[in-house]
């Protein structure tokens, strides 16, 4: 009898130390909890295209190399399930880019996806550099409303199409990985 | 007594189990830990008012619609915890916003509140959509340092004085979930 | 021998009741994960020096007060581990800054700092005031991607050289405390 208190206790105590133990490592699991795939096109206005266009320069490129270092771009942009421009939108990027180096095309980005479909109802706050040699980078989801409250992940993205300077595209892979 | 050692030990991993799943459930409180209702107040510089002006024009709206798309303007504005434009100060919201719509008023706002009072020390930073067509609009608060050091959560914004390109007062619920 | 039962249970019961409450106040760690000092260099288009300037202006200062309030900077400004500006770069930082006080000198500034060598790949995501009447000032780590996949933390910020409008640099001291 003694002996089977004994290893009841071991037991136990070994249930314990396991359960302290994942306590010690808690982690953010490395799947997301939620994953969309999304396209976002934006059209710069060129003085005349008001009806299509949904961004426009803010503060022209410098003289700082022959990239458009500096020029800043305001934004209200369909974002879809598929590439179409012109499916359905599911949310609206809205926010500002800006080129930023002087020997090659980069940008940096910081905006907010605003869903208002059946789907989902809030918000997701992402910013971070677009590299633009890069195949994907990955930007950051700082933080997020309503349907994707408090929630942080990566929002990869990667250039589907880029006609000039009057459109381009980008596909957006975003992977959550807090979801309350 | 062997009976009385197997209840305890069914008792004791009964208690586990909740340990356990208390574990894998983890998630912030729903119930914020901290909420501070605050008061933003800005005055637009029309170029002759420096003794009461906190913000400034940076860029120009663009011609994309008649809603002042594009137009950024920079601010370092006073924030009271009553709605009196000259009660003491609690904080500065230091940061930028831009109209972001061709076809309505709405606008995008990054900053960061600063707090120097007897009550808090430190900053919160803040940036989200302002979707300026809903009566309130949740924006994300990113991080914090000092009193608010590593928090995260929602500030909930409602226009409450809008008096022409002048002045307007922003009502702020800010609700923390992360508190150190 | 039911002494024994009643007493290995209260032990365990002890076990569980510190396991429930170190699961009830789950903090992270005060102590950083990882920490990084780093120095930034900035130097500001004058029109002419292509060749060793890093950030333009990209909107003038306003006549709200004297501190160059409104002037916008874009840069993509080398980052070294020591603070000689010709130091191998071990990350270049790419945002803006721009001044937001009219009666003295004050910034805020958004920007990533992109890490390509071989200690590090990936980026961190910084935003917050720059209170430049104060020694040190702490910016908000919001994010990261690659080695630095959804870390947070604290950027302190100091002063370390201050050449007129041409060149300044910052030391960075850099606690993240959350790594995975």
């Amino acid at each position: 009898m003694g002996e089977l208190v004994v290893k009841s206790c071991f037991i136990l105590f070994f249930l314990f130390v396991i359960c302290q133990s994942s306590l010690a490592s808690k982690k953010p699991l490395r799947q997301p909890c939620k994953s969309l795939e999304l396209y976002y096109h934006d059209i710069l206005f060129d003085g005349t295209d008001l009806a299509n266009a949904t961004s426009a320069k803010v503060a022209n490129q410098t003289t700082l190399g022959n990239f458009k270092f500096g020029m800043l771009v305001v934004f209200d942009d369909p974002v879809t399930l598929d590439s179409h421009l012109l499916s359905p939108p599911v949310a609206r990027a809205q926010g500002f880019y800006f080129y930023d180096k002087k020997n090659d095309y980069n940008a940096w980005f910081a905006f907010t996806l605003v869903f208002n479909s059946t789907q989902y109802k809030g918000t997701l706050n992402i910013m971070g550099a677009d590299l633009m040699a890069a195949d994907t980078r990955d930007l950051s989801v700082v933080g997020g409303t309503g349907d994707f409250f408090l929630t942080k992940g990566i929002a990869t993205i990667q250039t589907d199409v880029f006609q000039g300077a009057k459109y381009f595209r980008l596909k957006m892979d975003i992977k959550l990985y807090e979801c309350y």
